[in-house]
């Protein structure tokens, strides 16, 4: 599978101040868009930090998703940033500087500090706040750096980042399924689990130390119908293993 | 100030399917306690990975907190992934096996799994579920393997965690303030705070992104009467900057 890393920017998080939700949005997307998320870092608004964050992350994955730092206060460095840390030299981008008029409805002023990109990136329109989202391609691998602000990230990954993953080759198909057993310990549930496990070595089964024990299965393929057939047979195996409640498709 | 990293350590959180508080309570917590958090990394139950996070946080922090892992199912490999990433042998703890014998009140079966501890590491009493904590003091460093299950983490973390980290020498007195301003724009309140930023250098001034616009301020100081004198000057000023609506304290 491909592999996906997120990286988060920003000291409020590591403060304590926010709760950081952008992290298990995006992870479950990139999962549903058939990557494999291998790595969350969550750093502070410095730049050898995010430096370090991003290319540590560009080595274990071929996305890497960043989040926060777009902005127009002093401690948004996360576009100049990630240029530095691919050794690229920033530029205002005339594309960027279009999409900020468009949302502020008349020339930037200190907004044009959004407007400047790493050469060779190209940015993202942001229909949900002022700063755009930036992407680029580097070395054969995907770099987006996106809004903090919620509703700004989730629309600019949904209009802009989700055309642009699609492209990749190599993704799954995936399908998620919630399973509601009918016992009460997780570890009995785990036991039984075993020969499934070994006999559907791709498949994640995950326990959940809830009562009754629930359970989340992701099963991926290549194809979509060789997805369902898999997930058919794991169906069929685990309601033989398993006293089942209901299940969630 | 003494940098602190936080290792989330479950798959469950990479795929999207359990959304981690732990770090978010962890870093508030931390924070709290006089310690700078300067990192989190969430990575999935694989050796490689949790060997990876664990050395890579120690080369930033003195003190290093993991959650998650710590149970009996087969994924649950935190303790000997942390005590690999060290150069450690497990042993089995006459501690910790009296610990779990307290918990399930009888004789550990399956749970036994969960009595193994690195060379040097000692087992903190989990009173609110089965596997006990670790902790394990390592060339000058604290590392802390603490329970997933939220109300494990926090009880683990204030039963046994604090007192020792109240021991380590070197931590901040911290002092944090929430400020509903009556601005409506965060880069106003953002330029208006440039001077406080520039006179107070080690006060951590956070706007957020709401209308009317809130400001979270945490000061640092060495002493109790330092930080209470210095958070006096840095209100007198700011309510000569800015407008401001209430100040929780």
């Amino acid at each position: 599978m491909i592999k996906a890393a997120i990286v988060v920017v920003g000291s409020e998080i590591l403060r304590g101040v926010v709760q950081d939700t952008n992290s298990h949005w995006l992870a479950s997307r990139l999962t549903e868009l058939g990557f494999e998320v291998a790595r969350i870092v969550v750093v502070p608004d410095d730049y050898e930090s995010v430096e370090w964050a991003v290319r540590s992350s560009l080595e274990i994955a071929d996305v890497v998703v960043t989040t926060g730092g777009l902005g127009f206060t002093e401690d948004d460095i996360t576009v100049p940033a990630v240029a530095r840390a691919l050794g690229l030299e920033l530029q205002l981008s005339q594309e960027a500087v279009e999409y900020i008029r468009r949302r502020v409805g008349g020339e930037p002023t200190y907004q044009l500090k959004a407007a400047y990109v790493p050469k060779g990136g190209k940015p993202l329109y942001n229909p949900a706040g002022v700063s755009p989202g930036v992407y680029l391609r580097i070395c054969g691998k995907h770099v987006f750096m996106l809004p903090g602000v919620p509703i700004e990230l989730k629309a600019v990954f949904e209009n802009e980042v989700v055309q642009i993953l699609e492209t990749i080759p190599g993704r799954r198909h995936v399908k998620r399924v919630e399973v509601l057993t009918l016992h009460e310990k997780e570890a009995e549930v785990d036991h039984l689990l075993k020969p499934l496990r070994e006999k559907f070595k791709n498949v994640y089964f995950k326990t959940h130390a809830s009562k009754p024990v629930k359970l989340s299965i992701i099963v991926v393929a290549s194809t979509q119908s060789e997805l369902e057939s898999l997930m058919g047979k794991v169906l069929e195996d685990l309601k033989q293993s398993i006293r089942v409640q209901s299940i969630e498709l």
